[in-house]
């Protein structure tokens, strides 16, 4: 496990990310993307989407403003992922706010090969069964973060489940991290966990296994947020920040600055 | 009528605002919701917007980027919260410059209780029927904006108009008030007007009534505005300080700083 | 040719540039049209293309993430621009990348006459049948570009083909130029590619002629990016000083900026 080995190899490579995410952080999980190392393409048209996965190193599913037709896309996007060996990242957005989302989550957990789920405890809980408190796409409640949850994802969807919040759990089924980097104003702006979820399908394209790849990229994220925040302002100026500090992690020094457990 | 009071009680109880709303602003308007204290969510799938609706304490219906679908998804979730008792705004975006938005703004108003409407003077005079120059979707002429034009709209779709520019106007159909908060770079970037309508949606979750939460809204952003040119060098910096400005509104000296009769 | 004399009329006339482009950038486009002195509006439904492009001085057709509907909608403002005489820029945003982004540029091409196709050379090198290195809708290769793949563009569909890298090129056909303003930051953030074609709209509702408007919009972006990267601390600060730049841009010295051949 070396976040500094992935991003250095990332940063050499270029991976192609192909994402297939909702309206309202396209801009910002491409810049991410692009800060990060790797190079982002967004294509959701059923007609290329088979054709554009084929040359891309990770997908990323995110069903933040789902409608039928992106649905179905997402789909055959997966399958043709799976299909060439494509390692596919799906972030649930809202799962338990709404019927539509919970059942578009468990659909393409169910016929696609994921491999690491990105989202927030509230959408884990909502997916594994557990009790939950949502607020529309918000997850409420600092408690209902737990390495448990993690691990119950992970082996009830045969995934590596990446459950973020103030402390990240990653879970394989097997083993477990969590991770400590981040700060409280990640919160403070929409998509940072939509952004979570893409640099997750970055560092799958370049870590060494689908859990290094989860636990690597939210070291890099909050590592990153760490530094957005020294002398951010506001929500604005931090937003502004995050994309500097991402271009400015250090593969040198960052894995000195990554705490897990 | 207190935008301080208002908004630390948002702040309190972090309202959800759910937002149909166009492609350019999302990301924009979902911050600024997040900044000023409330929590935003889009979705525009017509099998879920009913659901999530009732979820939330205020809806933002805006015609920015429409087409069929969303129309249709629009009128779902209006008439989903009226039933609910869930207030609802709507932004015209570009009525007059199109027949297409203007006949959904004026069925919007037809078939959904709108709670306020939040427009510029020359998408007001499109739909009341007066006579306008518009661009596009900007307002031109600086003289368009009146009492008299939010006094008709108020009275003639019994709703609260809020009708912004240089001068906002806001009319009940009986009270009206003219707010002098803001700053002309609101004006240098896209989507101020589309904010301003996410922001009433906040207000109308803490406000005493519509009218109250329509001024208080303008009265909060266009604060913000101030706070924001201060040391901005451009819209870009402008940009980015409204996020910080609206996330650092102090309701202990908002009052103190309104200015408007 | 003179971006100075361009740009001082733009901002006097305030021209509608109306856009049916990609989720990805439709804010950045938006914000870099209103920074530069033109007024954006952005409108894709099919019920509405025609009436709208009417009212505006250029349109700009962008496939970076296209689907049926957007496609159809794309020819009918194209014809209907044709039909009033305002001119059309085209960017084929990762033609070559898939069939469907291919055909479909090539389909524009041959039913609406294009004024400027702004392109990478990738895409270029895709729809003139030159070989390339594509990497989803990012051209690979230093040494792709060149004066005659601009010229083989221009001649082969009859258009002013303005094709950007490190350094630029556009051609008509018969004459070409060589433009040396900007700065590698561009390439760091997402949509740089489809703010330059946005602005190359701005540019065709002011400059003598399209080849003029292709070479003084990239003169334009270019000094913005120059000016832009000064204090730049990353991605994040050089996309929010490049708006501020842009409004800053200045008619009375532009021109003896400028660095072509």
């Amino acid at each position: 496990m070396s976040a500094g080995t992935s991003l250095r190899q990332m940063r050499e490579q270029k991976p192609l990310i192909h994402q297939i995410t909702n309206y309202v952080v396209m801009n910002e999980t491409a810049n991410a993307t692009l800060a990060l190392g790797a190079l982002p393409v967004m294509a959701h048209a059923i007609e290329e989407v088979e054709e554009m996965v084929g040359s891309a190193s990770a997908l990323v599913l995110n069903i933040g403003t789902l409608s039928a037709h992106w649905i179905e896309a997402m789909i055959v996007a997966g399958l043709a992922a799976n299909n060439y060996g494509v390692p596919v990242v799906l972030d649930p957005v809202g799962a338990g706010a709404t019927r539509l989302r919970t059942e578009t989550a468990k659909r393409i957990l169910g016929e696609i090969d994921v491999a690491v789920l990105r989202a927030n405890p509230g959408e884990v809980a909502a997916l594994v069964g557990a009790t939950t408190e949502m607020r529309g796409v918000e997850s409420i409640g600092a408690g209902a973060n737990s390495p448990d949850l993690a691990h119950r994802a992970a082996q009830k969807f045969a995934v590596v489940a990446s459950v973020t919040g103030p402390v990240d759990h990653v879970s394989d089924g097997e083993r477990g991290a969590e991770i400590f980097n981040g700060h409280p104003m990640l919160a403070t702006i929409t998509g940072t966990g939509c952004i979570a979820s893409a640099i997750t399908g970055c560092f799958l394209a370049a870590s060494r296994t689908y859990f290094d790849a989860a636990v690597e990229a939210l070291i890099a994220l909050g590592v990153a947020g760490e530094d957005a925040a020294r002398d951010a302002k506001g929500p604005g100026s931090f937003h502004v920040n995050l994309y500097d500090a991402l271009a400015a992690l250090d593969p040198d020094t960052i894995d000195a600055r990554a705490r897990f457990a």
